[in-house]
């Protein structure tokens, strides 16, 4: 047995173009990485007389599990398994589950699960049903191909979570996400081991859980876009039976104008009120002064807790900014006679009342940042969007936290800064009790401006190499090893029916109107849009905006960004491949230089891509400026003021157009500044 | 006003590189094609300041199609009309019905539109809401872009069916397709005007529809894989806000063994059985000799009639062997007592019992061409599998008619084949009144070979081709006209929802195990899988094979086919255009070349495509022959024999290898016949 470090593991095969086979000494692409790992000799064939036996009694949900497995290892391996008989003992899958799962998945279950693999046979073992689906899902990442076979290696897998809390928020307020959406992410939030789904179900724009008691909220106020309860149930229970938690986020008492639309007695200030297409920060908030707006909290908490069996309920909290109190004389007043300082404090009486009713229906509260307060209890959760440091304040305190900060997808960042961001950074000030309290993090997709169809590419891949950060060691954090594994991982999102390479590509073809628009695919193969912040400054988006441009077509963090550095990086070493990855750099400048003629044609004739004209000249510039410089690079012999005039090109092409930014430049500079290393 | 002629249609742009842009003398790809359009003088420009109006009160149906109408189009022209403003009158699209439609609708309900566009503004009318969703969605084909802004074309259109029944059948039994697959399909369905949605609900291997009366029928005969009755009437309402039927296809007596696994007693055999996972014919029939079996068949069809307010209800009635009743002494006793005098006399006893039931519930019955008897009245239906012929004899004899035959995609014909067959072809023996017996017909997918991942490439576009066949006139036969419409018309099919482009890319991508399979893409692009036939010879497929390999990742009929045929006459031909047609087709071969290095590696490493090496040498070999084949044409210059020794390659290479043959060979022969024209 060869025994592999977590660093060893960065040694898996680095195969871009096909990541179909691997060497009797790799393994496949495992994500998130294993806490440990030990690789055997050998391997287990799979084929058409595949068993499974069940060492303890299964339950429904384990079964489903191994079926959904054994349909998609099929898939993969093209070996007829989905049937596979289940025989009594020594199958070729044996699981082993020592303990009954409670009822309710709890966020400090026993997630760890044990995975051996022999030519004779895989053992599963697990406490929990929660701990065989996360082996289940390794083994998937496990199955490949050998000498034309397909084969699990053979291989021995300790493994547990390091953070409890792993989740994903998906915003459905600002734009509505269908249930076939949320179900094709939640298969694969179970791929790479997040479970916790975390549903912003209402804000300013929109309320999409029906209310049997307040049936207005959805009627009035979510243009007829929203959950069933029935819905939200299935959705429930599709997440459990995928070992995710779901946890509600009803966000108040900022972020209510869709509940003031439908029922504006609850509001601070007096309506008519409309569904804003506007996004931003509303005035309007609940009236924390009346009790009739508790009393309505409390029903309306009570019909979403019976729905929603988690132990957690989040109340948002967010951007509360206090004009709607300050503005209304009786609150005024109110505030007075209460002996209120200011809105804060305001904010804090609300919360206080509002915690006695979400624990009164049983669960504990959660908010974002805001509802950390002096106080408040300590059974609540602080969920940090404004960071690390606010985080840590909360934990030194004895508060839980979660880190949703350096998570936030539509900021557009790279996986790999995703990936670096820790919950608890190896630096950390907090002693070893109160990084217990840091209970893990979440991903966050808002959606002002995704989509059904955009959605996908937007969470994904990238929420896998996130996945890994809250899943893997702390030591796991080679940047080089997660891009390996983040592209065939990412073929396997869309094998559970993910959109995020299709969707795009869809998008792509649609706007050339062309089946095979490659000249297009080209440019936006090295195009990514750009922040969230940056896109509402260029562009004014709001509800009604189509997203249905090139920005909405092109993807974050796309490979190429990845790939030009590491072409670089070899190009520009002494080694062996030196030459190869020369030629690879020529032949994708001379593709920029060639795609450019054919896209001017082609973007002048669309208004939907109109504004990407000038990105069509920089690519060929930028083309050009490659060729150049791999010219030059040998013998450094760019001439004098070449680098310079090359620098002003690329600096001028880093600035944002057609809401997008390209990937390389960094890449390219450094090319550049090699090649013209001579000069002066 | 310049009016064309359908003839004259066909000189719209051909540009299969990119339709994004028409000169203004052109117009849009239509399909199927209106029966008359004249077009105007300039255009409707589309902007924000969109608005409808309704000149005649809309009902519920309208407006939602409306809506759905202005949500596609601004996703296609980039302009915010989703939420276009109704105003009440001279909006600028003005829409007029008519005539109120029944709640059900019929086969012989009118569904012609008028559809006028000017600069000003544009005017829907018709007598029935049918009739305007098919005008909507001629708009939406008519939306395109003119020196970059988008607009609708002056046009005037005066449109109506050529036949009432334009169907598609999907068969739901032998492989399984969850709501939203048929949902994506009746929206595509709507797209060209289909207005019949067949649903092969029960066979041999599966009953996918549940009955309250009988609900073994899906707890034991369904794999766990069927639709609810709430489902069903889900997808019927969706199927009517479309403007589609829905016949639900109950067959019997034969294809009954799932009805039988579960209730055993209406066999005419002993049981116990189970669901087969062998396709073909199966020897299993109820028993049509016992009044019980009638009892149950009475309470079904009433309840399923409940659920289908079609009036046509289709009972099957194929292929019934026979074997099991004569392997019944009892029912053989029956016979002779009855008088009757085979098995095909035995069914037509039962078929005349069972329309007294059919008929009882208040519907008409359809069956396969083996309920066509003497002596069955004449309002049954005959749907033809077996052909043109057999449904003339129909028709002569005057039942009513509906041609499938020509229509089964999954012999994977072209749609050039498919489009040329006519239910009424213009060389029709029978009388105008015997031909108004011709309903129409319906384009029937099998699912032996097809799963949901698949179903989509299968069926789609070959389909738009078909129902232009259906609704367009006689005369319509320019093929290349068809070809040239038909990619667009693609791309419009997948804004709908459909994965017939995106779901092979992606089983490449996963074949591959790469994002970016090139060279496997440029072998897949000019391959086809073989007939249903060939595949079920070639390889044993039941409904337990993965469908999962190269097979199932090409499509029939790829646009590769059309384009060399052009690309090689333009090359043959002395025009202008030769040289360029002929650096299109160098290029070509030489990407054949090019690709087969690296399939070989690719290929050798999967057992999924391990039987498709031979592919990869002879796209080789073939482009080789293309590239020689170039190089000598201008003078003529091949080398003695080499004409023979191409032809000989051709010839291999058309035979079957890993169920898939080439596209072009037909194409790349008459290049050779040509550049080898001189030798002897």
């Amino acid at each position: 047995m060869k025994h592999f470090s977590l660093l060893a593991s960065t040694a898996l095969a680095l195969m871009l173009t096909s990541h179909l086979a691997i060497a009797a000494t790799e393994l496949p692409a495992l994500m998130p990485l294993p806490s440990t790992i030990s690789q055997g000799d050998g391997s287990f064939p799979l084929t058409a007389s595949f068993t499974v036996a069940y060492a303890t009694p299964p339950d429904e949900r384990l079964t489903a599990a191994v079926n959904r497995t054994l349909t998609r290892m099929q898939y993969s391996s093209g070996v007829a398994l989905a049937h596979a008989a289940v025989v009594p003992s020594a199958g070729s899958l044996t699981i082993s589950v020592s303990g009954p799962d409670a009822a309710v998945q709890g966020v400090d279950d026993d997630e760890s699960y044990h995975l051996a693999v022999t030519a004779q046979g895989i053992q599963l073992a697990s406490t929990t049903v929660v701990g065989a689906l996360h082996g289940l899902e390794t083994l998937l990442q496990l199955a490949t191909f050998r000498d034309g076979h397909a084969i699990i290696p053979a291989v021995t897998i300790d493994d547990q979570p390091r953070f409890r809390w792993r989740g994903l928020m998906i915003d459905v307020a600002r734009h509505f996400e269908p249930v076939e959406v949320i179900k094709r992410n939640l298969d694969a939030m179970a791929l790479v081991k997040l479970n916790v789904f975390h549903w912003h179900l209402s804000d300013d724009q929109g309320f999409r859980a029906e209310s049997k008691r307040f049936p207005k909220l959805t009627a009035e106020g979510s243009h007829g876009e929203f959950y069933t309860q029935e819905e939200m149930r299935e959705v429930v229970a599709y997440a459990h039976a995928r070992g995710i938690r779901v946890v509600p986020e009803f966000d108040m008492p900022g972020h209510t104008l869709s509940w003031q639309v439908a029922y504006p007695d609850i509001g601070s200030t007096s309506g008519p009120f409309s569904l804003p297409d506007r996004f931003g920060i509303h005035d309007e908030a609940l009236d924390p002064t009346r009790e009739s707006t508790y009393k309505f909290l409390d029903a309306l908490v009570g019909e979403m807790a019976a729905i929603f069996p988690d132990a957690y309920f989040h109340i948002g909290g967010d951007e509360s900014n206090g004009n709607a109190w300050r503005s209304n004389p009786k609150i005024v007043a109110f505030m007075k006679s209460h002996d209120i300082k200011d809105t804060d404090a305001l904010q804090v009486y609300f919360n206080s009342k509002l915690l006695k009713i979400v624990a009164k229906h049983g669960k504990h509260m959660i908010g974002w940042d805001e509802v950390f307060t002096p106080g408040l209890p300590k059974d609540i959760v602080i969920e940090s969007w404004r960071g690390q440091e606010s985080l840590s304040k909360a934990a030194a305190q004895g508060y839980q936290g979660i880190l949703a900060a350096p998570y936030y997808l539509d900021g557009m960042a790279t996986a790999e800064k995703h990936f670096l961001a820790d919950p608890v950074p190896a630096d950390t000030q907090l002693t070893p009790e109160q990084q217990k309290s840091v209970l893990g993090g979440e991903v966050a997709m808002w959606a002002e401006q995704i989509n059904p169809q955009t959605i996908d590419s937007r969470i994904w891949p990238r929420a896998a190499a996130i996945a890994e950060r809250f899943w893997s060691p702390q030591s796991d954090r080679d940047v080089e090893s997660m891009y390996t594994r983040l592209w065939p991982v990412s073929l396997q999102l869309e094998t559970v029916g993910l959109t995020h390479i299709s969707g795009p590509q869809k998008m792509l073809r649609n706007l050339a109107q062309s089946q095979q628009p490659a000249d297009l695919d080209t440019l936006a193969s090295v195009l990514e849009p750009v922040s969230f912040h940056e896109r509402y400054q260029g562009q004014h988006t709001d509800a009604r905006t189509p997203l249905d441009r090139l920005v909405d077509a092109v993807v974050p963090d796309p490979p190429s960004r990845f790939e030009m550095s590491r072409s670089v990086n070899e190009a520009l070493a002494d080694g062996a491949a030196a030459g190869s990855a020369r030629e690879v750099l020529r032949q994708r400048f001379q593709s920029w230089v060639d795609a450019a003629a054919t896209l001017n044609t082609l973007i002048s004739l669309s208004p939907r891509m109109a504004d990407a004209a000038p990105r069509v000249q920089q690519l060929a510039q930028l083309g050009q400026t490659g060729l150049q410089a791999l010219k030059a690079l040998p013998g450094k012999t760019a001439p004098a003021g070449w680098r310079e005039q090359q620098t002003q090109i690329i600096n001028e092409a880093a600035k944002s157009v057609a809401l997008t930014r390209f990937t390389f430049l960094l890449s390219l500079q450094k090319l550049v500044d090699a090649a013209g290393g001579a000069i002066q």
